[in-house]
């Protein structure tokens, strides 16, 4: 077992990574929403408050008694929540909302069985943790009618279990990470290719139970796609899906197991396909406006022709990142440039292409006459090598602006692409309306992110100043203008966040009472007392 | 709506596709298998055995008064199976197990909404009925625990309802034919590119009901990555997926609707994906060997390189169509070029890529590189446009050979690459012994016909003289045997034929029982009266 990296219990990733705001992105950030003149640091880790463990009498050794069983402070604390917004506005204040009343580390399959037919027999909610890295409240350890819930973590369960080299299938324990896995699949030559904002916290298992998407995953598939087995302990048995290729054997049921966030049981095993590891190779372009980016986005996925990374900023996003890029001498030309070629108010594209130049030739000659056709203008490597390296900055930089005061949100949706313009219309109105009215008028920005041939995801990023007094409410009514925005323009409630407690409101739009009905039975099925991560995916009735 | 063709209640097709047995054939099975002297032709229409209608006092009343009701002998006989061996000789003997009582056409949802609660309350069953091109008994109008049985044929419901141009989404009714539908898309320049075996008489509505694969979905993806929406009338209510991209919101329900085989509902409107018509261009080769063959599928679909047919036929199967194809003085020259290049006791390899040379080059350079290194020898276009000439020939042939005494079945299977020689072999061997020792030893024959990263599938067709006396306990005791022998080497039951009856005991082996005993919850919520196509998909207890 490896030592996984623990991110901070208030905030994202390690002290390492904390990101500083630069003079004049403070500066563009006074200006544009305001911040406050002193940092507000989060309490301190004994100021937490804690209510007293409530297992039942008995419970937590006889748990212990299976595996390894952690309630002190840190422990609970830790497991206390993800890093949703609400999460982290909770946890700096020291005020979790549901900290579980122990931890369990169980370490194999058999392990996770035992506890879960002993919480379901004394009703203890059970709350399975991966990498902590939700951002959606997908780990906010609540009760639902039960008087205990502990935490899962799946952590001890961090093998390479099998690398089937022929048939490219690798079989991890659910708790392994990202950077793990990739790691160990190195040593064959391979790579898991999964690549989403969180990769270096994640767990596998979490991807597989979130539905998560990565960077690149135009290219290489998001996770349900690279899932081709799974075993799952539920209460009431086991779901065991060996590896396969795609079958006619009825309904496909892994894509019932993938994507059910922890309600139905827990992953033990998962089946990933892996590729050979090989570099991708980097290029932007500025289109004229992000209507015209995303139309050559459309054209490019729909002939065939799309990079393995294919992302457009709107407006608002590429002049954010121009703005917090600074005024340097490079930075001033290249504005002059993009100006002179008429795009100065344009979108910027990244785009990364997975291989050697050769094998790449044709499909590139044939999207830059697509991007040419749709007035892009090449802009070259830095401005996508920038993307690159600050890639996984972001959920830092979060922690930054919430100790300034400010909020910061990301929320992600995905429609067809003729509803990828009323769509993207009508969430950002909804969040700058709602925010607006709240008297924190924000900056909303966008990006399509993942392209498919029927349409594509929009990632939005916004940013207002906290509302000191209700930051959790001012939160909620943007989030709910927002959600309820998606369901009109009828996009889908998330594209790879998951559904987790912040999305579980909407989910009968999402799938109708019937979706819903079929989702409860399953359940019922699988988990009869209802331990499974209450309050998660379903919405409370 | 349209005229559909119907096809032939006692086999395949329509009269004008019978296919006659050339002599070299006939000589060729007379010496393999035996074949009667004299052919014997099926029952007349009038003397196929039907029950007297068992339909509860009023319900025929009922049902007329929601939308056209038949109970007439030919309607009968027409929906009482499908194209199963075991439907094929119980229709020629004029034998049918279970014809319906009646047989209802709804043509809009709410008909079938009004049908399915009618027979809910009055407990009929109700078997849902497409094209009627079902090859494992998915059609028998099976009662389960009911007194009565109707068939709900979808013929009337066959429009296209709805083309998203931009998002490349055709909406369809659930009854519209495969060569229908691409009629009706080529005037906008689409096509579904879904072409299974069954492509001129199969319904879209049963592609997705079974998770069908079609001939080049190797390319363009099998009907479940087609169907990015769907919607399902059950007796407890609806199920109503608008199409969408991919989504993290919950486990992935559309997943669970194909390939439910009308066991939960009935589709009333599919959403497929579709693209731009191209041609297809052709070519064929030479593998030194089966095994050879296929590790050069495999290197070419895991460097990305496999075109969007790929077929390998196994040396049995190779010899025999060169057989059937006669001792004409090409196929003489031919030989002995194969003998010449030291591949005459080799694999043939039939290869289509979709679209012009200039864009295909590069893996065609890469493939053809691939299929050198595994020691394949170019053999030109002819072989492989003989298969695309014949290739929906073989369902008739089916017919002509038990006119002849002759039983020919097809069955399939999938497995990882890792598993695919022992599947292969395992398969093999089950169905030569099983026949073997019932005194009617076969000639077996496989293909690879569709590659994944992880794995591909394998389709046996296999033949031998008819047992007359006791012909489906014959079928049975190979059909057992085959299945038994997917289940030890670790095979998928089915990778496009569907579950059915045929395949339904083997459930418990593909899914597990926790598997089983969701699919069984999802059936209690959704169809609480068991009425939907009972005996198919889920093994009877």
């Amino acid at each position: 077992m490896a030592e996984h990296p623990v991110m901070r219990w208030w905030g994202w990733g390690v002290a390492e990574g904390a990101v500083e705001l630069p003079r004049h992105a403070k500066d563009f950030l006074r200006e544009k929403v305001g911040l406050l003149d002193e940092p507000a640091p989060p309490v301190a880790l004994e100021d937490v408050r804690l209510p007293d463990p409530a297992l039942p009498e008995g419970v937590g050794d006889r748990l212990a008694a299976i595996c390894e069983l952690r309630s002190d402070r840190e422990a609970r604390v830790v497991h206390a929540a993800g890093k949703s917004y609400p999460d982290l506005v909770r946890q700096r204040a020291g005020e979790p909302e549901a900290p579980p009343d122990a931890v369990v580390f169980p370490a194999s399959h058999e392990d996770v069985r035992a506890v879960l037919e002993l919480c379901a027999a004394e009703r203890v909610a059970v709350v399975p943790f991966g990498g902590g890295t939700s951002v959606v409240g997908g780990l906010d350890a609540l009760r639902g009618d039960h008087a205990a819930a502990i935490a899962l973590d799946l952590g001890r369960m961090d093998a390479l279990l099998d690398l089937d080299d022929r048939s490219r299938i690798a079989s991890f324990g659910p708790g392994i990470r990202g950077p793990e896995a990739d790691a160990l699949l190195a040593r064959h030559g391979y790579t898991l290719g999964h690549i989403p904002q969180s990769y270096e916290f994640v767990s596998l298992g979490g991807c597989v139970a979130t539905r998560s998407a990565g960077q690149a995953s135009t290219g290489f598939g998001r996770i349900d796609e690279l899932t081709c087995g799974v075993r799952m302990a539920a209460p009431a048995g086991d779901i065991d899906l060996r590896p396969l290729p795609p079958s006619a054997a009825g309904p496909q049921l892994r894509q019932l197991v993938v994507g059910s966030e922890g309600t139905l049981g827990v992953l033990t095993r998962v089946d990933l396909r892996v590729r050979r590891a090989r570099e991708l190779r980097w290029q932007s372009f500025m289109a004229p406006s992000f209507a015209q980016g995303a139309d050559a986005l459309r054209a490019m996925e729909q002939s065939g022709c799309a990079p393995a990374v294919s992302r457009l900023s709107d407006r608002d996003e590429t002049a954010l990142s121009f703005a917090l890029a600074g005024r340097s001498a490079q930075m001033r030309a290249f504005g002059a440039f993009l100006k002179a070629c008429g795009v100065a108010e344009g979108s910027l594209m990244v785009v990364g292409w997975e291989g050697p130049d050769r094998e790449t030739a044709h499909r590139r000659a044939d999207a830059g006459r697509i991007l040419r056709e749709h007035g892009a203008v090449a802009t070259g490597e830095a401005p996508a090598m920038a993307w690159v390296d600050g890639r996984f900055r972001s959920p830092y930089l979060r922690d930054t602006l919430l100790e300034h005061g400010v909020m910061a949100e990301t929320l992600e949706t995905a429609t067809t692409w003729a509803g990828l313009e009323r769509l993207y219309d009508g969430v950002r109105d909804a969040l700058r309306s709602s925010l607006t009215a709240g008297g924190t008028p924000p900056l909303v920005m966008c990006h399509v992110s993942h392209l498919y041939p029927v349409g594509a995801s929009l990632y939005y990023t916004f940013i207002a100043r906290q509302d000191a007094d209700d930051p959790i409410g001012q939160w909620r009514a943007a989030k709910t203008a927002a959600c309820d925005a998606i369901v009109a323009a009828g996009g889908t409630l998330t594209h790879h966040h998951a559904v987790g407690r912040d999305h579980a409101p909407w989910m009968q739009a999402e799938v109708g009472a019937g979706g819903l009905a079929l989702l409860r039975a399953a359940k019922a099925e699988l988990d009869p007392a209802s331990i499974m991560n209450p309050g998660k995916l379903l919405p409370t009735t």
